[in-house]
């Protein structure tokens, strides 16, 4: 089975850039299950409903977030859906390490139309971030109920975090549990992507779709200015040289280990 | 000119690999200038006044450090040299944005074999760091001293930061007064090595020159007990697949701009 | 029933001023249950089993700790007991919110001689500290839990956390289901002690029973050096000024409720 | 000099309270100086014209701040006036230690009507909180500077930072130079008002002038949403059982050297 998997897409550049590269990446690599990492898609700071839809619209078979998922109020109520639905709302997922009343879920159990099933997990990290569940615990939890539920051997961890160390570190605590571990957050691609001995995909980091002439997807000279002065000021989203980070997992479909990775990073 | 600047060299195994590395690469690629990164030298914590002797036998015109520089004591007596001193201790720095009582130098200006001069910057971030100076400031400062003192036009900024925003932030500040902005202290290479529009060299994080089956460098075992019970435990060097990250940049020895940069992801 | 809560034990000079106080505090009050913060009884780092004993022998019912409980490795094996003993290992506690499989407990159900049963919780704050669980959701669990087990209706929580905002919302969350939130950790007694509209005490910080000619208890050069130069070195236990900082605790028994607290700041 | 120092001035349940309370309490005191932290007078977050003019209007000499100052932009330009003013918009100060590009001044000196010479400084710490210069390198800077200008002896500093060790640090480290070193930004008051051995009073924190129904000033109910959830949402003033925290100096004009202290918590 083949994934793409998209970093944060970031603002209008960034759906810009994936609207032009998702079609003929998925095509001339027979991507066979698409997830796509839309925290920041709408203007920078989280996902409102339809930008979700207009990603959904894209292929998207799962989209993951991270910290800036509540960042539009609108989609708190797109995400309040039974957690059987396999609808499009459903299909969005924030990391399954918050608490346990906030909306939506963490974790997606689905099947491709050629009936082969795969989960997707979202989760965040803790160091330098905000407080949340234990993500290497609640990792075991999420493993044993998938094993329950669908018994999915394709197992995607979008794993949204600061620190390389944490990143790492989850990396080969899953190792031979779960397809792939890629990290999300820090808008930099990593040229750190491989297989870990026992068949998970990892990288620290798959990189932003967005501006890259800007300081991690914002216009650089209000984060200067932020930097010089300490001083608040709004921050909007820049527009120049979009790329599209991605990465390709390839994997057995039916054991769900990983046998090989690839970056992409394509501009205009 | 050519510049090669190596990551984080971490442990023995780490000095190992560049050992092996270094020679070629520096002939093959016809490198004038020379700088490692050796924070993590000695054991992953610190550097000695040996083993920074061993670097420099490889042909370091200059080693930068980072936040580990005074896990071994027996630097600080080490570095406490003049400040218009060309010996080895004098071209071993530290942040030049830490308390100014601190032993050693953050800056040192120095002239190649070939008559050519160049200068070596040594900064730490402050996001999800401890507490130093204002380095967008510091900066500035010591480009004037450069353009007063020696007038060096290539200069080489490490900086040591965590945050991909705050590397980002110096790259954009520095774009076209430095030659080169290369970020260290993350140990995971990125895949953004470029040339900023007004000539500056920039890469968000080098990587670190150490043993990849780690976590950051550290025994996998290690770390996972300590994310997973919150209990210290020493950290220990880990050995397995060592790999030499490192950049090379490519400038006009005149103007000090860059234009070209090449990653090197070297293993056994 | 009066509840005496001494505040972090720090070093000798610590341990020798509560040894002077709490006698005649416990006669003079009539006190019925004393728990001691001893985190610090060590020489400012954790704790020893020969140092808990010594606290028992001062007539502690139940010590609680904090962040520095694993300082000493001696105390690992001490904690190691089944969770259904009543003997004093058992009876010195670590925060609750702490992964599962770290040793000891969290929480403490005794019963006084006079046959009133009590229970003690310790949880650690989240703000500015190391990640541990939820300490809101964990409270909510142990409250279940002692409904389920002994039933005691005078529940005492020291809750260890940095943040004021953290440990005034934890007051103000559990007021009316325990008896008092105090808090630990800062090292500094706060004047805000107070009862809460449904009977809970609070207070944001009981302050630490250690010498007060000292930075939180270590020895003012030291820290001093460390925050004028940023460079490593030894915390040294200071010895000068001692003080007691302690607050007793008047409730009704036979509910739970608290209506009155009195701080007490004794030195020698 | 008397010198009554008032806490965090917290929304319109702060700005009655003080109403209230000043008046009298600067009467029955012999109040020569008068100075007020307004950070949070603006509905908890910032300060506006206006109510700095209340704040002034109720004998205020200076008002110092903390970080929470820019929260209101229409402060930027009041504050942006000629160092060597003494108008009010002058007597609103900032934390020292910002960036020397930002609007305002961290230090005042006056004189009393009396004829009588004193300095506030106003600065901020580093630990837990957002990246600035050094204080204490800063408050050495200062210090110089007062000598050199006006010769003040009478110096107070209102030190606005987070952790207790910073706090209790820059205490020893400015005993016998300023006549008081007093902590803000916690909000609550601290039970340590002492004079240090060399004659420079000291409180880790003089708590918020504000309604105490409320975590540090903030509605009980939005903050406990936030902790429990994790979820976005604007923070509100409370209104319920307001208190003004103050602390008085006693100290010998002359010298500067401070002989008493005394806390004041006083409600409706
Ligand atoms: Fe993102
Ligand atoms: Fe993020
Ligand atoms: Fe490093
Ligand atoms: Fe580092
Ligand atoms: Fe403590
Ligand atoms: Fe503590
Ligand atoms: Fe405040
Ligand atoms: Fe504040």
């Amino acid at each position: 089975m083949n994934i793409l998997f998209v970093g944060d897409v970031f603002g209008s550049a960034g759906r810009h850039i994936v609207r032009e590269h998702i079609p003929h990446v998925v095509e001339s690599n027979a991507v066979d299950l698409l997830v796509i990492n839309g925290e920041n898609s709408a203007g920078g700071f989280g996902i409102t409903p339809s930008i979700a839809e207009e990603l959904f619209d894209l292929g998207a078979h799962v989209i993951t977030t991270g910290n800036h998922i509540w960042d539009k109020k609108e989609i708190f109520d797109y995400m309040s859906v039974p957690a059987d639905s396999h609808g499009r709302a459903r299909r969005l997922i924030r990391p399954a390490n918050y608490a346990v009343t906030t909306p939506g879920f963490g974790l997606y159990e689905g099947e491709l139309s050629s009936g082969e099933k795969y989960a997707v997990i979202n989760m965040q990290g803790r160091v330098f971030m905000n407080s949340c569940d234990d993500p290497f615990r609640k990792a075991d939890e999420l493993l044993a109920q998938i094993e329950k539920n669908s018994g999915a051997k394709v197992i995607l961890v979008d794993f949204h975090a600061e620190a390389t160390s944490e990143k790492a570190a989850l990396g080969w605590y899953l190792d031979g549990r779960v397809t792939a571990v890629l990290g999300t957050h820090t808008h930099v691609p990593t040229a750190d992507n491989r297989i870990l001995p026992n068949g998970t995909a990892y990288q620290t980091d798959v990189g932003m779709s967005g501006p890259f002439d800007s300081v991690i997807g914002v216009e650089v000279e209000l984060v200067l200015k932020r930097f010089l002065t300490g001083m608040p000021g709004k921050f909007e989203a820049a527009k120049g040289n979009p790329k599209m980070c991605a990465t390709l997992i390839e994997c057995d479909g039916n054991t769900g280990r990983a046998f090989r990775t690839q970056r992409f990073m394509l501009g205009e």
